[in-house]
């Protein structure tokens, strides 16, 4: 990118893995101009200071955001409302606030009523991470080929929400917009319920006295070591999540356990047929993913090296 | 390895992702003499012959184990008692039989009863495997730093024992001995319930009317991919491992769903700090299973160039 950035001035609220990838990867880009950064956290502050997380950072929410055309909240969603009705008073007109987090209807609910006019709302969700969080966290990388959905309110002016889409897409991501409930629920079955499962079946491993931990950890590699990778992501982001997006996730558990029960039935029945067809079909869904290009099916998953 | 092999004629019944992967990577280390294929199926006997897999490939099973040193079951495991009634008359005195069955209470019990005087059996659960199988499917690294549990039956002479394990050694795996109710504990926990979830998540996903496959597929990087990439294994292999492993996965099964129940209900009534507790110790567990070496921590799992 060259010319003009699209934002000349950016504020992130919070400096975790999301919010210094980001910085990384628009340094990258060039999208956008100064970036100045804030976290609750002295010690964050300190880190980022010593990183170079950053252009600026500052000691005050208020002092992040001022002149900012730009500002992402970046914390935990449930703590969004908070930082909003801080920042609200210092906030310029035209300036655009958006977030990351991984819910989206609560977000608009907790935000938005604390809108100052003139500044316009337009939520996003990058569908990207790893198990790491922390200002120490993020890189450029880290949005390249990932989706960012883009949750509009209604009434916002489209040249906002495209001017929003294009920054996402210099920082490497592929943008799609979506409605907030529709949002939330398509997260709850990609994402929020496939955390849940993999969080319950860590922790009844760990419980069961019948096998060692030292067992576990040492057999891992036979499926339970990618619930685990799943599962150590931040848990205060993921206490958000399921507090935040519970109608969703509830209802998705309801099916969830409604067909384990079903194949527990088959199992203790001796239903070889059912088992049979229920694993071919899933089997199925795994061959259009791959054919969508959203993952590699390279022998191990990509991880060791083939030869004969 | 050089000088005399340690079995120097080998027998592999059944000829899919193990079995192949088994002879690639004997070739390689020279473990073992002459390799006889057989397959249930022609088709399959055809890609082996067309393949170079195995050093002769027979029509029928008596002819496979005739002379053979060590027998090694590689079919389903709800098949393996039958195949065991087949050959037994024709097994050579002081042969060894083995499978790479994924459940061993019930593989003891359908194989041992049939077993003629003068040939032992031992169990083998080679830890490893892709999502592909087939004849074409093996590669000779499949084993290398991979776990296979070695199963004995009481009253087998050590240095019986000894051979298969140094064999499994030769392939590149690490061995270790366990008997065969606690080996289908363990495996219940590390893998079969693993993959019974998987499965069934993206059954789900699949059902859920509200979300399109197509958002699935497209969105499947945010936690759903990991999940349909264990539920792609065979369905077959699967079937069979779920119907002759009922009890342990049952029991898994029951804390499982008792356990997921119990979170289910801290996300209905707003319990944070139970939920943030709960998250907090199964990520202690991911950091043990880095510890131990039994994975990667690169961001994004090893898949994506990190740079700043």
């Amino acid at each position: 990118m060259s010319g003009t950035p699209l934002y000349p001035r950016v504020a992130l609220i919070g400096l975790g893995l999301i919010a210094s990838s980001m910085f990384w990867s628009a340094r990258r880009s060039g999208a956008i101009g100064h970036v100045v950064g804030y976290a609750r956290s002295a010690e964050t502050r300190e880190t980022a200071r010593r990183i170079g997380l950053c252009d600026s950072v500052v000691d005050s929410v208020a002092a992040a955001v001022r002149d900012a055309d730009l500002v992402v909240l970046a914390t935990p969603v449930g703590a969004m409302g908070a930082v909003m009705q801080d920042i609200a008073p210092h906030l310029k007109p035209g300036a655009l606030v958006t977030d990351v987090g991984s819910v989206k209807r609560r977000v608009i609910e907790d935000v938005t009523p604390h809108l100052p006019a003139g500044v316009d709302f337009v939520g996003s969700h990058p569908m990207a991470g790893t198990e790491h969080s922390g200002p120490e966290a993020g890189f450029a990388s880290l949005f390249d080929n990932r989706w960012c959905l883009i949750v509009p309110v209604e009434g916002t002016d489209p040249a906002v929400i495209d001017r929003l889409e294009r920054f996402w897409q210099a920082l490497g991501a592929e943008t799609e917009r979506m409605d907030a409930d529709h949002h939330d629920m398509v997260c709850a079955v990609v994402s929020h319920i496939p955390h849940l499962i993999a969080y319950t079946m860590v922790g009844v491993a760990d419980d069961l006295r019948r096998v060692s931990d030292r067992e576990v950890i040492k057999f891992s590699a036979a499926g339970f070591r990618d619930f685990t990778r799943i599962a150590a992501s931040d848990p205060t982001m993921w206490r958000d999540v399921f507090l935040t997006n519970r109608d969703a996730t509830i209802e998705v558990l309801g099916r969830f356990t409604e067909e384990l029960f079903a194949l527990q039935r088959a199992i203790r029945t001796g239903d070889g047929e059912q088992l049979h067809a229920y694993f071919t079909r899933t089997r199925a869904i795994r061959r259009s993913i791959l054919e969508a290009g959203q993952d590699t099916d390279k022998p191990d998953f990509g991880r060791v090296h083939v030869d004969r």
